[in-house]
This record gives C-alpha cells, structure tokens and sequence, in this order.
C-alpha cells in the first residue's frame, strides 16, 4: 500500500521505517523537506531508511492511498490543510495527534475536549476524507511493537464514521502485533480516547518511562 | 473503623453492606432518613443490613472516623456542606464521585475537566479534610468485589495530598481484593482519574455492562 506519514519526529519516523518493513511504499510529508533533510540525524535516518521518500505535506498525500496524521496536535489542522483537502478526498485519514496543551508546562492539558475532540475537527475540516482515530494512547515505540510490553495484552482503541476505512487501518494494526483491537464506533468517541491523555501524561510523569498501556478487562 | 457513607444509591448500599461485613461500623449520610426510609426496597435492605444505621449528614459525618462520598458528582459539594467542614476537620474523606452532566443525554460531558477536577474542589472546600480520591473508574459491584473479574488482575488508581489517609484508604482497598492499587499523587491527579470516565461511559455503552475495568499494563 502507498502510505504517507505526515510528520518526521520520532512517531513518524517509527511508523514510517515499521511500514516500510512491511513491504509498504512509505512516504513522509513535511513543511521543507529540504530544510528537514538538513536536520540533526535526518540525513542518516534517511540513508538508514531507503526504502522511505521525503516529500512536501501536498506531494506526499497527493500520492497516498492512507495518509497519517502524526504532527503535533497543536498543528495537525494547519499541516492537514497544506497536504490540500483534494489530496485527502476519499482517502483513508489515519489521526494519532493528541490535542496537548504545554503552555502551563508539565502535565499537560488538552486544547479541546469534553464536548470536542481533535479527531472530530479533522473529520468536520476534511468532509471527504474517511478519518480513523487509534494509536494515541501508546508511545511510538508500542504503537508499532506492541508485543513488547505484556506479550501484546493490552487494548488498542479506533472509531471513525467509515466501516471500511477502519477494517483497513485494523489490518494494519494487527501487522503491527495489536491482538486487542477496540472498535469505539464514530468519531465521535474520539472525546473518550483523548481524554485518556491527562492520565497518560500523569503516569508518565510517575512511572518516569513510556512503556506501559492500557488494557481493557473484561 | 467507625464508617460513613454519603449516599444511599447502589453505590453507597454496595459500599455500606461491604464495608459492614468486613467488620467495620457503618452509617449512612442522608438528606432526611425518615423520607429515605420510606423509599422502594429501602426498608427491605436495611433490614438485611442491621449493622448499617441511617442517620442525617451530618450527624452520620459527626461520629465517623472515614468519611465516603457516594453522592452524585452534582450534588457532591453541596451534600458535603450539610455534613459541616467541623464534622470533616481532620478525618479521611474518600471521594468516589465524577462530575458527569447527562443534561444533554448519553453519553454524558463532566461538568469539570482539564483545568480543574471535583476531587480537587473538595480539597479546596474543606481544607481541613483528608481527601482521597478513589473507586471512580469502576461500577459498584467491582468497586467492593475486584477478584471476580479477571481475578482481579486490573488497577485501582488512589490521589490525595495526605500520605497518611492514602495509606488508610489503600489498606481498605486492598481489604475488598484490590492487588494494583496505582498511587498517583496529589489530589491534582484527580483530573486524570475522572478524565477516564468519558471512556468509561462510551465503553458500557458499547458492552451495553458495567463489568469491565482498566489494568494499567506496564
């Protein structure tokens, strides 16, 4: 599958090299990429990472037949809107942004929620586009290698108002090792997966590492 | 421990009739005990439960040592000013309540997020109580009975800015089998604590049960 990451900090950079992996046609969308290409390590990363081209956000998306959303959620709208709402039409949006807060610093708060969501922005910005929430409750590292932690026993959350565009972003959660996959239902439910954020954030700042989740028992 | 709960919901019946059997002096906190007394089932269950006295607010508060919130969030403050912050000073006062708004139907906002949390406007309302936040992320029966789902293998989250009532309240919990009680900290971890319910909420939607929990998995 042609797949576009937009982003190329260290979420995007895992996710890309694990689609990569998998035998997918990964591109990366970014602001300048010839100002990224000048960037500490990205030079390596990309000699590491052949298989990956570095575009524009518009190239990248334009030539995508999934296209993830792994900026900062602080901007994902803004960066959403350069790839160009004909370049996500119909396409699979894969949404893993968190809508974090810093300007107080350390923990965070969220910029929407409650009554409003991140995903639900993306989703009313780009009508045509079939947005999928998932992967915002684990680090980068668990996202695409989530049978490090626990043998793979914890829950991976999706919604999205598309049947289809869901089925697929689950396959490719289950390529990554996701036994746990969790359908929420529309986009709507992204509220639920988000505010999980305020908790994460707390654990972090407790357990002092990335590496845990969350499992729903039942 | 000389033992009152707010409330004479399910919650604070299942909470009551635990707490008694395990050897404690329980009472419960309510508006009119005459008025409650006379409700549905509410004279069937105390006479199954002799242990259990119902007294007003604020005299059951007045003569215990642990002090249970098992109001509704939206009542919760007002119902801990008829108990009189004199009848609070100094005791463990254990807040189970989440602000959930159903005033726009399911699923239901909190009426307090992000910047602030109830646990926290508690604290603030009566200083000189010991607040601790717990048992919020689960229904009544999982509340006082862990071990019959998945043995018990989930977490229980505790906050409180006392570390002498946090250990108190963590010594009950573990009392009704809870084995991963997660302490997060201060009371201002409360914000991630009620934060979860909005998953909580869409989750028994889904599962159309309140038989399911969170395991921080790490």
């Amino acid at each position: 599958m042609q797949i576009a990451i937009l982003g190329t900090g260290m979420v995007g950079k895992t996710l890309a090299a694990k689609l990569a992996s998998l035998g997918h046609v990964v591109t990366m969308g970014t602001r300048d990429p010839d100002a990224t290409r000048e960037r500490d390590g990205m030079a390596a990363w990309l000699a590491e990472n052949r298989g990956v081209t570095l575009l524009s956000f518009a190239t990248a998306a334009a030539g995508a037949e999934q296209v993830w959303n792994a900026t900062g959620g602080k901007i994902s709208l803004e960066v959403l809107h350069q790839c160009g709402a004909e370049n996500l039409a119909g396409k699979v949006l894969v949404d893993i942004a968190n809508p974090l807060d810093f300007s107080a610093g350390f923990p965070p708060t969220l910029s929407v929620c409650n009554h409003d969501s991140l995903g639900e922005q993306v989703q009313r910005a780009f009508p045509a586009a079939r947005v999928v929430k998932t992967l915002n409750t684990v680090n980068a590292t668990l996202m695409v290698e989530p049978q490090t932690l626990a043998g793979g026993a914890h829950t991976m959350f999706v919604c999205g108002d598309d049947e289809g565009a869901k089925a697929a972003v689950t396959a490719v959660l289950q390529s990554f090792g996701w036994s746990d996959v969790l359908d929420l239902g529309g986009i709507g439910q992204a509220r639920g997966m988000e505010m999980l954020l305020p908790l994460w954030v707390r654990l972090y700042g407790k357990f002092g590492s990335p590496a845990f989740s969350f499992a729903v028992v039942r």
